[in-house]
């Protein structure tokens, strides 16, 4: 069995379940964030929390957190909607269960959740992160996870092209969120030459002097780097032989459609940064914050961390004719010991 | 999500999965056995825990218990065998997973654990049932079991014959266990008319005065009540057209391949007693002296009740034209309110 524990709880308020999967305690406390969606039945939840907790594992290793990995997954059935009420009961039973839990896991944002939510959880255990700066958080963390990409930037210009400087080096970022509106920001202080894109038009208010592309045209654009900031599994078997860059590093989950896409990125000869090492400012920065009550200051040292880590995996990568993804997860193992 | 909590765990000392479902406290603590099988994959053994879980809480509240159901299943991977100092780590690490539960579930034995096992459970917590006397558990159930088989077969037989007297009545007792050798034993004491079967010749001793015949001749002997007191499955398709009796009841577990099988019985005319009613003997005993400190007295009189419940089971039945398994399972939703 990977996992230490798990456990699917019916919540006394909603009658929901909630499942909790704690992968790894061995660096220190599990974290993850707790995710509200819809399954066509509880176990297809606990199917992504086991996922889920076990990449938050290799995740928090890498960022050089003293933290393993969970998940918490609400499985709603399908059609089911929670309207204020039952949301409040819903995070107040997740509270339940993370407190019963006895500090072996803490929860933030995820899919279905935000920093509002962590303030109801709150109210029934003092196991969360990522709640608002207003409610005593460490606050939005989007840009301090764009502080990583750029990390993870200048580490892969070093390693591709020979140099980290991003001036006058072509990116393409394709979504222009949160996080990505800030990497945006951040690569054109640096007088990077910046195509984007993203689904919403309205976005475009935020693009300023870079290239305003479709997300077809962002995707497959003659650039140094793509940046995916938005949406997961967009490298896949019909995407990777049509890109023209010569790297891809971004902070969007779960790029990959599948493991093995990543030699298929390999084969072409482009540089692909794990996505889980880029994007892992934002938890760097909230539980250095929040949970183990760390400056600003020195959390941004660790987020400046990410650099040498991926340097370390993409040589180890180089040295080992192994894909990025392979080597990051043999470190991930390492720091496991 | 139809039951309360369900945990799995890796055992800290065996690394192995140790699952514990609670289906339901509604009529106070859980109980149910601790299963030691094998399985491709832990999911596999949660899929029974769930399922035996639910089962035993109906079980439960027909026998008039206060308690309702659960179930530990440890899952071993294929091949993988236990020696004696590794049987005891899983054993320790179950008390370590029930003790946490803190008092909402209690286990016994079940398929691949025995009374000894229970008492190196108790070494770790002491929510334990049907340790050996010696060890001042409630000790062997079978002849408690078999108790509540004989009044289960007063019930029936007045059902379906119009009188509970079992002298002159011909019973098929197939399989002469523990449990089995009481109800024959029982069964000749009333001065019954039996014909007995085992896959195991050498159980021929304990046959006395009954008519020894092959399981396959027993099964279809032509005979007032077949009494299954073996192997679970043994009411299916094809085994149905072919029985010669008027009624089933015996404590076999799962006697039915699948509840389908209820209605074949039910449109052939054969009365079947559902087996998780007739063979409540041993948990009514074993829990009432071991959780709750009665007399064997008390606890016999507790076993008598199983007459009236499978009476009004029948009754029901067959005031609704249903089957005796929908008419158990009506009556044990009533009772959980």
């Amino acid at each position: 069995m990977d996992h230490e524990n798990v456990t699917v709880t019916r919540g006394t308020r909603s009658t929901l379940p909630i499942i909790v999967a704690v992968h790894s305690t061995l660096l220190g406390q599990a974290i993850g964030g707790c995710r509200i969606a819809h399954y066509p039945h509880w176990r297809d939840g606990l199917t992504d929390a086991l996922r889920l907790s076990a990449a938050m594992t290799d995740k928090a290793a890498l960022a050089g957190l003293p933290h393993g990995g969970g998940k918490t997954v609400v499985a709603l059935p399908p059609g089911r909607t929670l309207d204020a009420a039952a949301r409040r009961d819903v995070l107040h039973d997740v509270g339940d269960v993370i407190a019963g839990l006895g500090g072996r896991y803490a929860t933030g944002p995820d899919v279905g959740t935000g920093p509002d939510d962590m303030v109801v959880i709150a109210e029934r255990t003092g196991h969360v992160f990522c709640r608002p700066a207003a409610a005593g958080g460490s606050g939005d963390s989007s840009e301090h996870t764009a502080t990583g990409v750029l990390a993870a930037l200048r580490a892969i210009c070093a390693d591709r092209f020979g140099s980290a400087v991003l001036s006058g080096r072509r990116f393409a970022v394709l979504g222009l969120g949160r996080v990505g509106a800030h990497v945006l920001r951040m690569l054109a202080a640096e007088r990077a030459i910046l195509t984007v894109a993203d689904v919403d038009e309205t976005r475009r208010a935020v693009a300023g002097d870079a290239t305003w592309v479709s997300p077809e045209e962002c995707l497959t654009a003659e650039a140094d780097v793509l940046v995916p900031s938005a949406l997961g599994g967009l490298l896949t078997p019909a995407t990777v032989p049509r890109l023209r860059c010569a790297a891809v590093a971004g902070p969007a989950n779960n790029q990959l459609d599948a493991p093995e896409t990543a030699a298929l990125l390999h084969e072409r000869g482009i540089l692909w940064a794990p996505d889980f090492v880029v994007s892992a400012g934002g938890i760097i920065h909230a539980t250095a914050v929040e949970l183990h009550h760390e400056t600003t200051e020195q959390a941004t040292t660790r987020i400046a961390g990410i650099a040498s880590t991926l340097t370390g995996i993409l040589e180890s990568a180089r040295a080992t004719g192994t894909t990025p993804l392979a080597a990051a997860r043999t470190a991930a193992r390492l720091r496991l010991g």
